[in-house]
C-alpha cells in the first residue's frame, strides 16, 4: 500500500465532466489499495473571473485582500471534487490550506511554505478517507490567509508529499510527461521516461511550462519523487528524481526555448567600480529580471555591456537606465527585440566535452548568427533571431539524437497555477 | 464615539455600483467618529449559483462539503468590500467567520453560535480599521467550517454586536424599516419608529421577512439594540428593543400574514392518551412543521382534530398520517389548501381586553369566515380563505388606527440570508 499525492490543475476540473473524470481517476488509485491525498487548483477561469471582479472595484487592491478573494477559487474546487467523489460512493473530505496545516511566511501573494502540520490529513487517511487539499494557499502563524504565487498548487503538492512522506507525487497535466522539446515545434519530440531534478529545473526555468521551478526545487531539496503524467490517459509519464538513468549515448535530455527575449546594450560606460551594481540594482528595484549579462573589453576607460530580458520589460528598462544616467554616464543605449533563447539541457554534459561545440556548429550550419551565449554545468543557451527558432530547435533535436519515429499528439494550452 | 455593527444583505452588494454605495455608507459612519464592524452576506445570486454547480455533481451532497462550498460566497463579498473601501482611501480588513472568532456547534448547514472570541476584531479596531466580517459562517472547535442556516448573516451581526458590546446593530435592507403591515398590500402602512423584541419576534415568525426570528431572539436574549433601516437612504429606520414606546391609543403595532397555509383535519380518531403525540411526533420526524392545532369535542369516544401547516407540506403530511393509521385509527382525513393566516401583533394587547373582538368583528363584517383561531399574549391569528387576504388586512389596518396619510414606496424583493 502506497501513500500517493495526486495534483490536478484547474483545466483538469474545469467542467462537470472533467471533474467527474478526475474523481474516477482518484477512486481508481484508492481502489488499487493506496492511500490518496489530492491537491487541486481553482477550476478553469475562476481565478481570472475573480481578478476581473476585483479590478472593477479597485485596480490596485491590497495583496492581503486579493489573497482572501482568490483562495475561494480552490475552496470551491475541493468542495465540489469531494462532493463528486461522494456521489460515486466513496468517502472524501476537503480541506482549505489552513485546515490541511499548511503554514506560510506572513507575506501575501507569494508566500513560501514554512511548515506543514498534517495531523488532520493523517487522521482522515486513517479513517479511510480520500483527502482533498486546496492548492496554492496557506495560513501564516498570525492566522492570515496567504497564497503561494505562481506554480503554487504544484508547490503545495510537493510540500505535502514531503511532509507526509508520500511514496510519489503525481502531477497530472494535459500532456503525457516531459518532452525532449516542445512537440508543437518538433513533431518527433520524445517523451522522457526519467529526468533529474537539475535537468528539470533548467528546463522549467527555460520555459518548458509543465512544472513550476519552485516545486521542482522543493522536490529536489526534500527528495520527493515526482511523476508528470496525463490526466487523460494511463500512460506512465516522466519520473523526476535525483539521478535519472541516462540512455546510451544521450548526453542532452532536452531542448528548451524562451520566446520574447530582448537585448539591451549600454555603450561607452565609464569603467569605474560599482557601475554594474548600480545599473542592475536599479533594474531589480523596478521589478525587472535580467537574464544573460555580457561585458565586452574595455577601451580607453570605457566599456560596453549587454543583457537580455523579457521583451515586455525592454521599454521600461531603457527608461530606468536613462533615469540613472547622472550616476552612470554612458554614450548610448541600443536595443533589439524579437529574439529567442534556445538551450540544450543534459546532466551528461558535465562529463562530455564538446557538447556545446555541436550546438554552435548546428546553428551556424543554418546560417543563423549567435548573438549571446550563456553556459552552466548542465546547459548551454544561445540567443538568436526569433524567426529562426523552429529551424534551430529541429536541427538541434536531430543533432543530439533525440528524434523518435512517433509523432506526438499535443493537447490544449497547459494550465499553470 | 460609538461602536456600531452594520449588516448588509446580498442584494445590497449585488453589483459593483451597490458595493461602492455600501462602502461609502460605511465610510460615512466611520468618519462621523464611530468604530465600525461590518457583516456582509454573499453577493446577489452567488449562493444560488454555487448550489446549482454542486447539484450537477451531487444532487444530495454532504452538509460538510456544502458548507465548504457556500462559505466562499461571503468570503468573496468581504474581500471585495474591503478592496472597495481601500479604493476610497480608507483602511479596512476582511475576516472569514473563523478569523473573526465565531465559534459554532459542530453541526453543518444550521450550526448555532456557541462562542465569539473577538480578539482580532478589537485589535483591528484599535488600529483604526474598518472590520468586515463574513456573515452566515463560523468554525467548530474541531476546525470545521460551518454555516448558520437561514437568517445567518443577521445572526452573525447580532451575535458580534453582543460579543463586542456594540452600541447598536444596524440591519440594512431595501425598505425603510418595519411596517405596520406589508406596504404592497396596504399603501398607507406606517413605518414603526420602535417595536419590542417580542412584537418583532411575532412579526418575524408570521412572515414579515425583514429580520430573521433567530437573530431577534439572540438580540432579545443579549439585549442588543437593533435598528432596521434602508441602505438606499438616510431615514431613521425602526428600532427594536426591550420596551418600545407605545403611541397613544395604539394597541396593535402591526398586522402580519402568512400565505400558503393549508389545513388538515383528522376525523373520528380513537380518543386514547398519546394520540396527539403519535401524530405530531411522526410529522416532526418527517420534517413537517405544524402551526395551529385545534381539537374539537369528543363524541362517542372519537375526536376530530385539525392543524395548519405550509401548503407545500400538505401532501406529504397526509402520507405520513396514512402510514401510521395502524397505530392511530381514524375514520378519514380532509384537507384544504389556499388558506392564509392573518395576525394582529401588539404588546398593548396584554392590558387591553377586547382587542381580539375587534379583529373578529372586522373580518365578519367583510363576510369572510374564520376557519381557525390562535392567540398568545401579544398576538391573535385567524386562518381565512386566501382570496380575501388583502381586503381583510386593509380592514384591520384601518380598524386598529394604523393608516397614515403617506403612501409607502416599496422596493424590490427583500434579501433573506
Amino acid at each position: 500500500m502506497s501513500l500517493i499525492v495526486m495534483k490536478f490543475g484547474g483545466s483538469s476540473v474545469g467542467t462537470p465532466e472533467r471533474m467527474q473524470r478526475v474523481a474516477q481517476r482518484i477512486i481508481q488509485t484508492k481502489e488499487a489499495g493506496n492511500r490518496v491525498v489530492v491537491v487541486v487548483s481553482a477550476m478553469g477561469d475562476t481565478t481570472d473571473d475573480l481578478i476581473d471582479q476585483s479590478k472593477l472595484l479597485n485596480p490596485n487592491p491590497p495583496a492581503r485582500e486579493m489573497d482572501m478573494l482568490l483562495t475561494t477559487g480552490e475552496q470551491i474546487s475541493v468542495a465540489l471534487l469531494s462532493m463528486t467523489i461522494h456521489q460515486f460512493g466513496h468517502q472524501a473530505v476537503s480541506y482549505t490550506g489552513w485546515q490541511a496545516g499548511i503554514v506560510t511566511e506572513a507575506v501575501h501573494a507569494k508566500a513560501r511554505i514554512s511548515d506543514i502540520r498534517p495531523d488532520r490529513i493523517f487522521k482522515s487517511l486513517e479513517d479511510g478517507q480520500i483527502v482533498i487539499v486546496a492548492g496554492f494557499q496557506g495560513m501564516s502563524e498570525e492566522g492570515e490567509i496567504t497564497t503561494l504565487g505562481r506554480g503554487g498548487s504544484d508547490t503545495t503538492a510537493v510540500a505535502l508529499a514531503a511532509a507526509i512522506k508520500a511514496d510519489v507525487c503525481e502531477i497530472f497535466t494535459d500532456v503525457d510527461g516531459i518532452y525532449s522539446t516542445d512537440p508543437r515545434v518538433v513533431k518527433c519530440a520524445r517523451k522522457l521516461n526519467e529526468i533529474s531534478y537539475d535537468e528539470m529545473l533548467e528546463l522549467a526555468h527555460l520555459g518548458a511550462a509543465v512544472l513550476h521551478p519552485r516545486a521542482v526545487e522543493y522536490a529536489k531539496h526534500n527528495n520527493v519523487k515526482l511523476v508528470v503524467r496525463s490526466s487523460f490517459n494511463q500512460n506512465e509519464g516522466t519520473t523526476v528524481k535525483e539521478v535519472a538513468v541516462m540512455e546510451q549515448g544521450v548526453v542532452v535530455s532536452g531542448i528548451a526555448f524562451d520566446k520574447n527575449v530582448a537585448r539591451i546594450s549600454i555603450l561607452g560606460v565609464e569603467d569605474v567600480p560599482g557601475v554594474l551594481a548600480k545599473v542592475f540594482g536599479a533594474l531589480a528595484n523596478n521589478g525587472i529580471d535580467v537574464d544573460i549579462i555580457v561585458q565586452s573589453g574595455v577601451q580607453g576607460g570605457k566599456a560596453d555591456f549587454s543583457f537580455t530580458l523579457s521583451s515586455d520589460d525592454a521599454e521600461k528598462a531603457i527608461e530606468v537606465i536613462e533615469s540613472i544616467s547622472g550616476e552612470v554616464p554612458y554614450r548610448e543605449t541600443t536595443s533589439e527585440v524579437n529574439l529567442v533563447k534556445v538551450s540544450i539541457v543534459g546532466a551528461g554534459m558535465v562529463s562530455n566535452p564538446g557538447v556545446a561545440a555541436t550546438m554552435f556548429e548546428s546553428i551556424s550550419k543554418l546560417g543563423v548568427s549567435i548573438k549571446m551565449v550563456s553556459t552552466s554545468e548542465i546547459k548551454c543557451s544561445c540567443v538568436i533571431a526569433a524567426d529562426k527558432l523552429n529551424d534551430v530547435v529541429r536541427e538541434l533535436h536531430t543533432a543530439y539524437g533525440l528524434d523518435t519515429a512517433e509523432q506526438v499528439f499535443v493537447g490544449g494550452p497547459q494550465d499553470r497555477r
